[in-house]
């Protein structure tokens, strides 16, 4: 397994421009029609576990275990530098240098992006928007957290970010003001455990999900400047737990 | 994802006969040479997961969460009537009505079957043989309980099968006495858990993976006797964690 590879296609599939993955030799892929989730798995021949795969996200989170779960390791710079609209999602690339620590192993947050609705759901509750911190470690290996945002008062820091939303695919843009992904999670850093995949194509398994259990406030307003942009939904539908348990 | 396909793959696979998976247009595979372990993955379009997957078993068990378990219940009959050599393992067939109960859902025992050494290691110890006691929901998840034998004194239970133990590849045979799968496991029935795959082609995902902490005694004698008749090693190389816990 080439671990290097594998963090490519998942940095690919994450900054998932339409086009840039085209270039790639992949295939374009949607939230809906005939390129839409059920499809995906035969819209590439690198697309197959999106469709063959066990351990897919999102799921609804339940089966749960209780767990002596280690803290996440947080130590976060300031880093959120450029924001990018890549058809599927709104990406915040961040500065090296942010790292989280899981399982004795460091992991480096390269980029957060959302998805509304919620891609997962805990226990059945959808949340309006999820925020996906994705992280990898040196040999390219994945580790995300995951931030449920629920609509009560406006989240300061976030318009850092939202001022500059890209309005057009493909479109990218420098913050002026770096945004720091600390202040974009709650403070008690509880979370869920569970073993799961990219949720765009190439669905990629054997990424490390964290989802915390305490959600974050943002007004409607800042969920709806995303949802206008985006148009459509962007979440995959729920993913069979089969064999898996989630750690709390 | 058609769950009965998924359990007639699996059944074909575990029952594993050469012969058997030929004819049903799958390639044969081994455990050394060009068909070997490292290439299992390329044998067969059926096969990609063996190389591609990233839950695949057996692993070294490690990466342990202290984790409130809940016991497996086990409500087993005396119930093993066929033994069979497929040529890559000694596998006992199990009559209907014996069943384990995990995550709330019912998985009858159908086979059981050994790999010496074992294929499964815990934190680095390997041991001299393992069994496993493969089990199937209605849907056709499986359950696998894995069960340690360390050389100690003459398990009179596994005796029944192997007196009749069939020399070759192919061969079949009724046993006279039944053997009762709860006399081949230690009384003591606390468990790892981990999420895994068959370890053997198509190396299917999704797989229960419940190891007993407690190993159980065999004589030298006996896991000679198989051995001998293996004519070589059957267990498949350890498998990388990825993003997995085991939970203990």
């Amino acid at each position: 397994m080439n671990k290097t590879l594998l963090l490519s296609a998942a940095m690919v599939a994450l900054a998932g421009c339409g086009t840039a993955t085209h270039a790639a030799g992949k295939a374009k892929w949607s939230y809906s029609g005939d390129a839409g989730p059920e499809h995906w798995g035969s819209l590439h021949a690198s697309y197959t576990a999106c469709s063959a795969g066990k351990n897919q996200s999102p799921i609804n989170l339940t089966r749960f275990v209780d767990s002596a779960l280690k803290p996440i390791g947080f130590s976060y710079k300031s880093g959120g530098r450029e924001i990018l609209n890549n058809g599927h999602t709104i990406q915040v690339n961040y500065a090296p240098g942010s790292k989280i620590r899981v399982d004795g192993k460091s992991f480096e947050l390269k980029q957060f992006h959302f998805h509304a609705p919620s891609e997962n759901t805990i226990e059945g509750h959808s949340y309006p928007l999820e925020g996906h911190f994705v992280h990898a470690d040196a040999k390219g290996n994945l580790a995300v957290v995951a931030v449920m945002y629920k609509v009560e008062s406006p989240l300061a820091e976030l318009d850092k970010a939202w001022r500059h939303m890209p309005g057009r695919a493909g479109e990218k843009k420098t913050l002026p003001i770096p945004v720091h992904a600390d202040a974009l999670m709650p403070k008690r850093r509880g979370y869920y455990r569970f073993n799961g995949s990219l949720t765009t194509p190439p669905c990629t398994e054997g990424v490390r999900w964290l989802v915390l259990n305490t959600y974050k406030e943002i007004s409607a307003a800042q969920v709806k400047a995303f949802t206008k942009v985006m148009h459509h939904p962007n979440n995959r539908p729920l993913q069979p737990l089969n064999a898996r348990t989630v750690l709390e």
